[in-house]
């Protein structure tokens, strides 16, 4: 991780992006992520599922990624870039041990989503994001946007995954 | 678990649905599950996601449970029992570490879907499956049916979780 290395990046397109924050929010009053005025996107717990993600460490959460149908579409077909228009939501939760199931196996062995821990979200718009590899990225946490300082380390920390155009998540088959 | 004591539910059920196996599977040739003759559902991959699941033990394995429009709308209304015609899909995948993200985070903590496990499916008819808790079940490797032994077990080991219709899974926020 690199972050100061883009931080320059960043405060680019926090300009560029400024001028596109009423269009980028829809209605007043809905919240945007700062530097790149990324809202949740209506309706996508209804998306379809790209894949699932287990992480260890500071977090102990389970993920899955879903995709709209632009993204969908270009994960089922192989193709990179991403269109402009893709939007993939990372739904990530507390990992909780699931009493139920552990009854059954005799054995604590499953854990299952619990409650929210955040959403990310990423919006491809090769234009408006043209800094930040075509991205803006969302972190919310109870339905708020999280800060700045937390916005300016999505693209540093996705920049390694620039040869799959920024996006860690594979589909699932 | 006590396999034994259901063991003659199970053989009432086959006899059952022994003579709604035509119509159950659909087109000749359709891989059937045993005694339940479920199949895999067209389309399954696109449907909504209930939740994610990881089981450790012997599994190993990161899982996503998702439903069609009638589960779905079973789960958020909060009905039970599922109404006929439910269809819940449980993709089970292998496993394994994510080496980008891990790179990432410096540190062996992010695992991700692999190869396919194995996929099974509960399908809700209150009559044709009384016997089992009006549900079908079916488990699928390499998008062949498992073994009669391998399907004896299912209503078992779903028998606990009866006070929510048979059915482990919650829906995730």
């Amino acid at each position: 991780m690199k972050p100061i290395a883009f931080l320059p990046v960043v405060v680019a397109a926090a300009v560029g992006v400024a001028a596109c924050l009423a269009h980028a929010t829809g209605q007043a009053g809905e919240a945007a992520s700062p530097i790149y005025g990324v809202t949740l996107p209506p309706g996508y717990r209804d998306w379809r599922l790209i894949s699932v993600t287990h992480e260890e460490g500071n977090f102990n959460q389970l993920r899955a990624q879903l995709g709209n149908d632009a993204a969908i579409k270009a994960y089922r077909e192989g193709k990179l870039p991403f269109p402009d228009g893709a939007i993939i939501v990372a739904l990530h939760w507390n990992r909780v041990p699931s009493d139920e199931d552990n009854k059954v196996f005799g054995r604590v062995q499953a854990f299952v989503a619990g409650s929210s821990a955040n959403i990310q979200v990423m919006v491809k718009d090769s234009k408006k994001f043209a800094a930040t590899g075509g991205w803006g990225f969302a972190d919310f946490r109870d339905g708020k946007p999280s800060d700045e300082t937390m916005h300016k380390t999505c693209f540093s920390c996705h920049e390694p995954a620039k040869d799959r155009d920024f996006v860690f998540t594979r589909y699932a088959p």
